[in-house]
């Protein structure tokens, strides 16, 4: 039902935290990708720099597991609403990928236990 | 400080109603809609159907009014957190845009007063 047509194959994805209802990160599905978050239950998105299917987590341990899976109006944007193992769903360690602000003109870094 | 040329000039905004934290929907924002937002404090985008800037809520009334702006790690990806005036943000009348989840091979829709 997703429409990957339309976007050259990848339809980006939203990933936010059961709960607390953060915004984690934005990553993007391909055909597989897609499929095999369905069939796992675990995210697996595709890598636009590896250019290969990606289990998020899968070398970090910090997986995701599915709760609730949205779908809008166009059929070209998802949603995970995801439980987030390890606490952080970015590579740089923070638990969320935005976590700058843009406040006027200045960048202002998250504090974060 | 936004990517724009990694992405073909267009880079993907989610839009996140403040107070609720609901995900409403999400959008592409050029360098102009970028400015055009930071200036005026209102949502404006790219349409990618009519490839014209777009202030949203132009006709509907239903402006998004932002309350905070966060970049991703990679610079590739804003958040906006927004007051969505009017109640709904997508143009088939629903609060959100993500108003269908999937279960199992079912979709089913929000139920919504």
């Amino acid at each position: 039902m997703l429409d990957f047509d339309k976007t050259g194959g990848l339809v980006p994805c939203i990933v936010q935290e059961e709960g607390t209802k953060d915004v984690l990160m934005l990553a993007y599905l391909n055909r597989e990708s897609w499929e095999k978050s369905l069939e796992t239950g675990y995210a697996h998105y595709y890598s636009r720099s590896r250019k290969s299917l990606w289990k998020k987590g899968e070398t970090s341990g910090h997986l995701q597991e599915i709760r609730e899976i949205r779908i809008d109006c166009d059929n070209d944007t998802v949603l995970f609403i995801v439980r987030q193992i390890g606490g952080s769903a970015c590579h740089t360690g923070h638990k969320s990928c935005f976590y700058r602000t843009l406040q006027n003109k200045d960048v202002l870094v998250d504090n974060e236990e």
